[in-house]
């Protein structure tokens, strides 16, 4: 933490700043300027809240400047995590890419989608059981049955299940399905559902919240890990702003700015930033080269036919031709 | 819904889309014009997926007309509601001003506050016995026990009791002992928690999300209102954009965009718009002059002693001048 | 300038930074903590840019910590400065309401809307002689004529008149016969514009542009300053934000907030934020009680009929209904 | 246009709607539904502003449904166009890459820098003679000495030079020297300056705004081509959002949505995105994978010694290694 102080503060003022800094039992360091002061403050373990300090008489600004994060991130664990997903690597190299539905319909649909996944070589197979939807009129997921029709497609596909859970309740049910448990956006900041993920033995993969910054989403994953889950995977899908093109301005540079910051892998979400189809594909292979450890994709064999987010939905034939791009810009990468 | 067609669409792809209308059980009406040709649809009960169109050849643009709510709506129920909270009304000319700490942090210092937001002349007390932080590594409120001392502070002062609920758990406890339980901005679509107090008998403070439309939340208190409980209040609290000289941009025309949407009274909170003490009171009188229904404000005793949101407590006697200048502003308006 | 070294930054890594500091004529001052290093700058007469010392070997963070601006801040003009418009004071306790049509249409339009702007009490008139307009093919104004109308309106009523420049070439028009030039929001960083009119011996109102923070506008003001004219007035129009109820979001916190930070008056334009009719009385109101020093209000005689922006016109009864709330809510302020 | 009467609008109410419409000389279309009436217009030329039906008694929402722009519009040219700078093709499967530093400095910086362009197959040569900085104490440019550096880098190494005006003196300059004239973010709706190139005959290189949609982008560019200058390049450089680990928001999207919309070339700027050296690369493949046109990058034989924006420049070893990738990238595409 950096105090600065007023131009024509006073020397009492400045003593006061110290002697309140002492009595939370750190250390001051006033540095004389041209013209002002500065205070460093040394012997806080964790981070201090900058405006403890502003409310001082003479005080002109306070910033913080240590981060508030610590087992996400890169400073006390250099080497990039690898998190595994029934049998599927993420990170450090490990690109996976996770594709279906937006929500589980019906068995042939989740079946159909779970093949063309595989087909195309996608590593796992997503699908929502449990929906959360801006209206309590629109439709709200199969719940267990679902769940129970992701496992088929598990058996018949070999491919690992990641699934949404909404809440406490729902949770349960999917930590005994799924491979993966899925926070969604509107979650992020869910802290008792991040908690209980954090005492799960399941890999989490975690959505950026639709205002969130980075600091938040890293420090939202700090819940699971303190509770002594590391298996965190994460996830960019783009942020709201005033931009009305796309449903969501997708924020590529999130993927450097995280690896630079913690050790987790991130993923890109094309699909929810997107919002229509004939975005999906630029914005996937963007997010591909800006270096993110795998896409989550929408896929569904007959768009014009779902339940839910249809129009963002890739169809088979289009989402292997996507692929092979995606494999494409991969090894131009490494090349 | 409007389907606007491609200038250069043909007769075909025009029936195509009346097909798929008819086919949804809809009635299409074309509309040639000049340049191009649309299409409205009438016969649907709610609201329809734009993008269910967008991806049909030949449709340049769909354009939703119908408002997707209807309980929350002024036009299923034109005069503005009242909500009652422990015998306080709020909304349709009756307005409330809720003060009260941050977090309750200790017998003392909610007795404190409390015997201050009564002096001052503020009907509710609020203070947070169970809190939703960024940190892992942060108070999280006092739980059980804090809401022991709200109690025991409604019995001394007589003001009814508002605190957040954060999940299932939480809400539970919340129940038994408030008079109104707050549903924070993090949790504006924790969709399992908006219809479980919707179960609830008790009235429902729903805060805006950090980047939630009006439409969203509207949306919110709709998924409250089809559980059965009608007794809501909404909150704007500001949004999250790029300026930084406030914790959020405090959005002012809220208030009068929900009123003529909505029949639910609207709060404004000055005080996490703010994020700093010297903000609060303009921020808190622009509220009351654009029309709020109330005001929810955080005061501290010894704000210097707060173990969260401090610096944006006021205290008592800065509480007291404001509480002149509303009750002054108010008047000036219906003068 | 406070630059944090990384927690696994070599001593020699340290050393170079404090050489660069040297090297640039300032004084490094290092500050060693538990976890970490950080380097306090002093000797600097203007602000630096922190990129520059983000980029050497073993720094995590710079952080400026002194203000780019000089001439505009309170610190160094403690007082509110008041500002003179054809008579007509704005600041430091003098409220001024400019009032009149979004253009000139006509003679008997801005005749009629003078006289309704005067009826009600407003201080000055406005009205656009050169418009800036999204569109090459919409309305851009009557140019010189338009100026000659504003001088007759004036004549007759007695008003200061504020009028918009675009560019030199309207500007030197606009200094013969307006008392304030107007810079738009979308000029707010034509810096060529802002010497210029820096150059003239005319008070000038200084819009926040649609995305700029406080500091940028405060540092588009220095600008009009640092060129020998200190009479500027500030304008807060709204920001745009995801927010869609209105056509911008009007931040209100920004009129204290530079109140804190510049001795410049500053008013609120309601009817950019607003947009729509029904908005600008509750915005205008909610300006005046956060403080503002004035508002500038669109007023049409018919607002149907106009060539921009008709629908956020008030008519002038509603303008007059307006004037004596507004003159309410400042006594309420001020008893 | 289309026009949502209220539920409980009266027929006379619609019927006045109608009549305005008449008024105006369009064709109303009235759609009876089965909770509300929506009425459609046909016969006008240009787009209508909604504000003008909204305001009206009886209506409920007004919705825009033809699009504003003509030349710029892929309706009315479907081939995409290609832009021809001093013999180097943009557009249309041609793909180029303008590099340089943010200002011209010296003569041995810019042919050093113009030298390193040249060499890592850079097409055109970029560096600003007229800067528009923030501050007015800051670097503002070397001027015309600046451009006729340019020119004598250009004469070496044979790269065409795009360069920046900041109003219509600095134009006519730039004209004289430069093969393409470069629209700043902070002057795409300077509405004078951009009549002022429309009627030039060089290509334009015109910049997003910093909260500009793309719309208003589109509309910026057909200000130019109605002025007879088809040879416009859009360039997509981020935009201002709440997000703070890059200095704007790469909005990676626009480059998909103006293709669609526009035949006008676009390129990425991944260095005023970025803000620092280690964000470019990352954004600027995310750019090329979108299916950007083109690239403008910041390089600087030294950025440490830069006199503006150094911490964002590429040194030529990270520039060279960077074409590299590009260039797989882009034939991954194809592939």
């Amino acid at each position: 933490m950096l105090i600065v102080m007023e131009q024509d503060s006073s020397p009492e003022q400045l003593e006061a700043v110290c002697a309140r800094i002492r009595a939370m039992g750190f250390t001051p360091h006033p540095i004389p300027g041209a013209h002002r002061t500065a205070i460093g403050i040394t012997g806080n373990a964790g981070p201090l809240d900058p405006r403890e300090f502003v409310v001082l008489p003479g005080v002109k600004e306070a910033i913080a400047v240590s981060r508030p994060y610590k087992l996400v991130s890169r400073e006390t664990h250099p080497e990039a995590s690898v998190v595994e997903v029934g049998g599927v690597k993420v990170g450090a190299g490990h690109f996976a890419v996770i594709a279906g539905p937006c929500s589980v319909e019906s068995r042939a649909q989740i079946l159909e989608a779970a093949r063309a996944a595989r087909r195309a070589g996608a590593h796992m197979l997503r699908g929502g059981a449990f929906k959360p939807r801006t209206s309590p009129y629109a439709f709200q997921g199969l719940g267990r049955e679902g769940l129970e029709l992701l496992a088929e497609a598990r058996a018949e596909t070999g491919l690992p299940v990641v699934t949404e859970a909404l809440d406490l309740r729902s949770l349960e049910q999917v930590l005994t399905f799924a491979d993966c448990v899925q926070i969604g956006a509107r979650n992020m900041q869910n802290f008792a559902l991040l908690r209980e993920v954090g005492r799960a033995r399941k890999p989490v993969l975690l959505k950026r919240g639709m205002s969130a910054t980075i600091e938040e989403l890293l420090m939202a994953a700090e819940y699971v890990l303190s509770e002594g889950n590391r298996e965190v995977i994460l996830c960019e899908r783009g942020v709201r702003t005033f931009a009305n093109h796309a449903r969501n301005t997708l924020d590529v540079a999130a993927v450097p700015a995280i690896r630079r910051l913690s050790h987790l892998p991130v993923l890109v979400d094309p699909s929810h930033a997107a919002g229509v189809r004939h975005l999906v594909g630029p914005l996937a292979l963007a997010g591909v080269a800006a270096g993110a450890d795998g896409l989550l994709v929408e896929i569904h064999p007959q768009p014009e036919q779902a339940l839910s987010d249809g129009p963002q939905a890739l169809r088979p034939p289009d989402f292997e031709a996507l692929m092979r791009q995606v494999a494409a810009v991969r090894q131009a990468l490494v090349a």
